[in-house]
């Protein structure tokens, strides 16, 4: 019997099923600088302990989707070693501040199956949770990945697709976040004058910026996250393939984009939720990617004077800017440039 | 009203104007590995705790072109946004050692102001200074840049250009380094045997070694330092533009430079000062960059006999060994390869 | 006289001669996420200070080969500058774990001459020892490698040839590793439920994965180590040369590979040592690396009963992947395909 891992398939998954990840990960400020010199983030609690210490923090804590990739990555190797595509993101929710010196590891439980109408492959949801190393639950979110099957002959199970909040709910968020002391937020330093009560719903900002794509960039943070997927780092294999080149990993386009936003929403320094994510198209070293985001809601947290929520849509093109808002066209496909649409909340101070 | 950041132009600075930027920034070992990775210096003091305490350091310091260029990284989206050309540098001084764990912001001063006469563009100087988070300064420079106005038909300023040194005086050097303890100081392990005394005035050297830039490495650079500027990041707009291609942030080649001499001034191990610096030609990826640098002068401190102070000058260029010297040609322009020509001082233990 | 260092020559060597290598480094937490960014690693034990707690170390310590390559780029500038061809490791130990805060410092001396019978060149043993900065030993291992001659008609030194071990023996390995507390050792976390006992000798295990390599990758994996060697980062002079580009440094193959046998070895959480390595062919950027490895020996160390020792050939390929074990061919020859031969023992708990 072989000890390479061979992943799981389809029919290997039932309801109910608890997967405990492989490798614990201690993220330390190193990451963190490699994650900076990748994205180039600006947003000032995330880049200054004096900065996050004057407005309650204990010290700078990790950017949240850096989190997010390091409890992601675990889950690759068990769940979506044998997917053929990640269909989408649900429910996501940071729980507690993450600091340096952290070990983050990461707990899935198999909560929807699927098999699809072909027999040959069906789709898995998992809720995946991200804990240190005291228990403390720091993330979770839902994803659900199309996963082929070992043996097509083998019985679907029973048919089950949980129901997945379409956002998440205002008052679930924020529990990530220590109660600011908003005096000592400096707009200066943070680099807007724009706080909370500046946006409006329905507002559209166009990022400007474009940043354009590196092969070794691109494998350098996806192997920072331990995410295993082939197709990020084997240009022998995807030379042959359907696109004859590596894919960059989704991860990276949504921490990019990320960034880029800090051009119009640079209070926006907590994401506290993922209510939804699509890769619409693959994206290759060479890309350029822009950005441009809408305000879908705003609204305070139940017990909160400190902080307001936005809910905001990203949208991310290659090598196309964004000044026209490039979007889902008239049919409802989306211009053919669009690569990402996410749809998260961020906080920003009042 | 647009959210996003059009920068400033021209006629937006005033003479005495003060811009305190965003974003502060905490230098960490995560910042010093990834400078060590992308420069490869060899300069022991900023190596090795060990070696920096024996001599007096509390722990090995940034290197001070680290420290140099997140100081100058605040000032882009504020000062050189709608910049055509970063012009020149002068009168810099290192302050104070900066070790990690410092967070650093910078605040500048508008110097000087002077209309070009086609009233399309003007130059800008600004003095920026560098702070740590309890307000000590670590380093203040002058530069000037080019910068467009955003309506031709707006009125010139009064000129005024500020009068700035062709060099800084000796006994203005040295506010960085503590009183070395010298019996501390181990050749064999600084890897050179050539202290202060070993240099003469007028001699040159070839630093011989060459290295080749790549675009994941000077992007990776760039980005940590929070330097927005958007020549070095999107190929989709340069590949459009007069070079077709990304342009390497000045500062990379800087850095670039001074890890090359290394081989041949071992000892130097802190600038003191920039006393100016021009970028002769744009550096692209692939290019492979050389050195050489002229003792311009030598002097010793007042007060200290740990240390003496050379005036270096280092000119870098591209695709080009310099053991011939390659400088300005006889009509005064410089030998095509040349990209770098950089005046400073460097200290070396007595 | 020049200041640059020209390197040392056959002729400068003398048994018996103690080069003190410069410079000193102290391994940080910054390191050790670039080597994870780099190469992808996860055994559990380097990944995480709580798994690495749980089992009896003080924190994670550094992947033994970050530490055998800042070790070993201390000795280029003084061993290999001049050298044509790096022609095999043996003897290698890890005498010590060490943690992110060591200063590392490297010793060698010359334990072997003999001048080929060309005149030209010589073979040089050196016997290299890394050091904490509190004099404890971390790693010694011999290299030995061709140099050329400064002036051919320099008299050959008597030959001496030093009496290598084919592999070490299996009681000098594990000063490394702290008796585990194997109650501590959670399989699911290490990401493997093969332990020591599960390996038998004669198995062979095709790592799967491969992994394509970028300039920008090696360039910085081999600055981060100080390896000064001339090949690995100077397009302008390589382009002119026998491969036309830039070799990568062979150490960043052996830590590829080692990152590849994850897949079929993920409780091998320690090198204990290198028996012998030879580089088969180059390796460029662009070329994808893959890895099988056989078990030679396996067996326990006198006085633990927490470990086991496996001695493990890994034969790393380019562009080949190893289901059917790529290796020498008929005549003695290697599979075109193969890059790298390394000999090593590993320990995994029992």
């Amino acid at each position: 019997m072989s000890k390479t891992n061979p992943g799981n398939f389809f029919e290997d998954f039932r309801i109910g099923q608890v997967l405990r990840h492989a490798t614990p990960r201690t993220a330390t400020i190193g990451d963190v600088a490699l994650y900076q010199g990748l994205f180039g983030s600006r947003f000032a609690v995330q880049s200054s302990d004096a900065f996050a210490r004057a407005i309650g923090y204990a010290a700078a804590p990790l950017d949240d989707l850096l989190t997010f990739h390091i409890v992601f990555g675990k889950t690759v190797p068990d769940i979506s070693l044998n997917a053929i595509a990640n269909l989408g993101y649900a429910g996501g929710r940071f729980l507690a501040p993450v600091f340096p010196g952290d070990t983050l590891s990461t707990v899935s439980e198999v909560i929807g199956l699927k098999e699809n109408s072909n027999g040959k492959t069906g789709v898995v949801y998992v809720r995946s949770t991200g804990y240190k190393e005291d228990g403390t639950e720091v993330l979770d979110y839902v994803r659900w990945v199309m996963v082929r099957k070992r043996d097509e002959s083998a019985p679907a199970p029973e048919a089950f697709v949980p129901v997945l909040p379409k956002a998440l709910p205002i008052d679930s968020l924020g529990d990530a976040v220590p109660f600011l002391d908003r005096d000592g937020w400096d707009d200066a330093l943070a680099g807007s004058p724009h706080r909370f009560g500046a946006y409006a719903v329905g507002e559209r900002i166009d990022h400007v910026d474009g940043m354009t794509i590196e092969e070794a960039e691109h494998q350098i943070a996806t192997r920072l996250y331990q995410n295993t997927a082939k197709v990020h780092f084997n240009q022998f294999a995807e030379r042959q393939g359907r696109n004859g080149r590596r894919i960059v990993y989704g991860g990276y386009v949504i921490s990019l984009a990320r960034s880029l936003t800090f051009n119009g929403l640079g209070n926006a320094f907590h994401v506290a939720a993922i209510n939804g994510g699509r890769h619409v198209n693959p994206t290759f070293a060479g890309d350029t990617i822009f950005a441009w985001s809408e305000v879908l809601e705003a609204g305070l947290i139940p017990g909160r004077d400190d902080v307001g929520a936005l809910r905001i849509r990203t949208v991310a093109t290659k090598d196309r800017p964004c000044a026209d808002f490039p979007d889902r066209l008239e049919g409802g496909e989306y211009d053919p440039s669009v690569v990402l649409d996410l749809d998260y909340w961020v906080l920003l101070p009042r």
